[in-house]
């Protein structure tokens, strides 16, 4: 296993400090492995709180930061954070406003969010939810019941954090993360398998002239397994089942493709420019573009699209300025 | 070769039209590989014109916006861009002030840009040309005399662009960019080799258990290739090197560590917690910070630490806005 580690044991602890070091804008709590905002939540501004299993960086705690989320739980690499982890970070974030949880749909993660908010209910903080299940590739999954949750989180963060930062109430900002969720669909594809630190081999084998088509985050099996394609051919593989699965015109989107991990900038371009012309051609109107790593699978070489049906108002608050490691702009 | 492409000596015109079509506010000129901002340059405004060989994104077509770069000229990958594309830059984006040639120190590079410049001067545009030898790795090496070129490149285009934004002329701003070249250091570890597309196979052998110290943006030899160590000894082989070649305190200093385009953030993390203390340690004072994909060497595993001292002048300039799809911010 041929990565910048110390004791695999302590990888996330150790990811977290880095962190914590290089963004003066954040603060971490090592002791709950929560990566929050260093100025408190405004009085009266709904926070939002999202968190998972760890290795999908910059997803989640690239994106704590004005305009996006107020906190980030941050499990093992592929695990769930405890409901203690996430409690603490929603305790930590309430401004009496109420918390917006941002959940991806995975068995454990959807368990311990649910815990968590029933905890947090009982001390007095109102908690909303919104699960995000946007893979198109399978029904079920490994670790989930129903479509995996994966790219539309980045975007969905994103436009409901700038609802929020508006002062926009729990329930609007809620409906709002409920419509971003609905309009948005992903698909991946993985060149190569990942290396679960404290595994320290490969997830699954992969042979050298195979891809898998509709992958999940943590290497979970997709679609199928074909031969290794040209970026031409793997376009229409990420393109085709999004465009089908919606059914009808898209018309005007936010489109990111995300690098999984271990694929480089200029694959990512080449591929986006293999892509374009097919969204195009399926009627999808890209309005705003994001090309790079935004939601990863540790070193998995690979890449997933995701397409979010966007009207005005969510074009508008994907404007807004953001101040994250993950994504700024406007400030 | 598991990477998105499709014929391998298509590489460079694909991943062009990948960027044209995900960003809007840049244009790509097909025929001469040199991608420019969507406006042409203010009257009056002094530009600055990069390029090298592709392989390295988002340096140096990413760093095209306002705010950094006018224009760069894309070579084949890990080759140096003809006169003729820098010429073509050169002449695009000239605004009747002037144009700075930006170069990193490699042989074709300085010779292409050399003869471009002439060429330029003898249709009546004035070139000033500073070139980035900031590797402390090697003094000499595969296509180089004297000092590699690499990160410290990212951060003089947005230090220099700013100015250059601010309507300095360009003795100025070649003034500044040659005090920011002298004030940086950089050096790299590969974990991996890389693996260009149209060789097909790795660029160098790489057993399991080593790595390269000091290795090259494309896989140069370093100083030393020596068994895989913890992140925390790696730390101290990009920390030491710097600091002992600036010989003096740093005192407060721009920080980058990028990942050479197959290592993924988490990676990156840990790494900057290991690098953190040890900067702190030997003096450096952290005033901003960036971790990730800068500077990239294709696919390569592995990172690269950049520390250019900076007074309050650069500090301003850093802070100044910037819209490029590698660099955002303020704006």
């Amino acid at each position: 296993m041929k990565k910048f580690v110390n004791d695999p044991a302590d990888v996330l602890a150790e990811a977290l400090r880095g962190i914590a070091a290089a963004y003066p804008d954040l603060r971490v709590d090592a002791d709950n492995r929560v990566i929050l905002r260093a100025r408190p939540t405004r009085a009266g501004k709904v926070a939002l709180v999202s968190g998972g299993g760890s290795g999908h960086e910059p997803l989640h705690g690239g994106f704590v930061g004005r305009g996006m989320l107020d906190a980030a739980a941050a499990g093992e690499v592929f695990t769930s954070p405890t409901p203690d982890q996430v409690l603490a970070a929603t305790r930590a974030v309430d401004a009496g406003a109420g918390v917006l949880h941002i959940v991806k749909n995975y068995t454990g993660d959807v368990l311990n969010f649910e815990m968590a908010a029933e905890l947090a209910a009982a001390e007095g903080v109102q908690v909303e939810t919104v699960v995000v299940a946007d893979d198109v590739a399978v029904q079920d999954s490994t670790w989930t019941a129903g479509r995996r949750g994966t790219g539309t989180t980045v975007i969905l963060e994103k436009v409901v954090g700038a609802l929020a930062e508006e002062g926009a109430d729990l329930a609007a900002v809620a409906g709002l993360a409920r419509r971003v969720a609905a309009a948005g669909r992903s698909m991946g594809v993985a060149l190569s398998s990942c290396t679960v630190p404290a595994a320290g081999r490969p997830t699954f084998d992969l042979p050298d002239d195979e891809m898998e088509v509709g992958v999940g985050i943590h290497g979970e099996p997709g679609r199928s397994r074909v031969g290794l394609a040209s970026a031409h051919e793997i376009a229409r593989m990420l393109v085709d089942p999004i465009v089908h699965d919606v059914g009808e015109a898209v018309g005007p989107a936010i489109v990111m493709l995300s690098g999984l991990g271990g694929t480089p900038l200029i694959e990512q371009y080449l591929l986006y420019g293999e892509i374009a012309p097919l969204l195009a051609e399926a009627g999808v109107e890209v309005r705003r573009v994001l090309v790079g790593d935004y939601i990863t699978s540790l070193d998995m070489a690979g890449a997933s699209l995701t397409v979010v049906k966007a009207d005005d108002e969510i074009l508008r608050l994907w404007d807004a300025p953001v101040v994250t490691p993950g994504l700024r702009w406007g400030a």
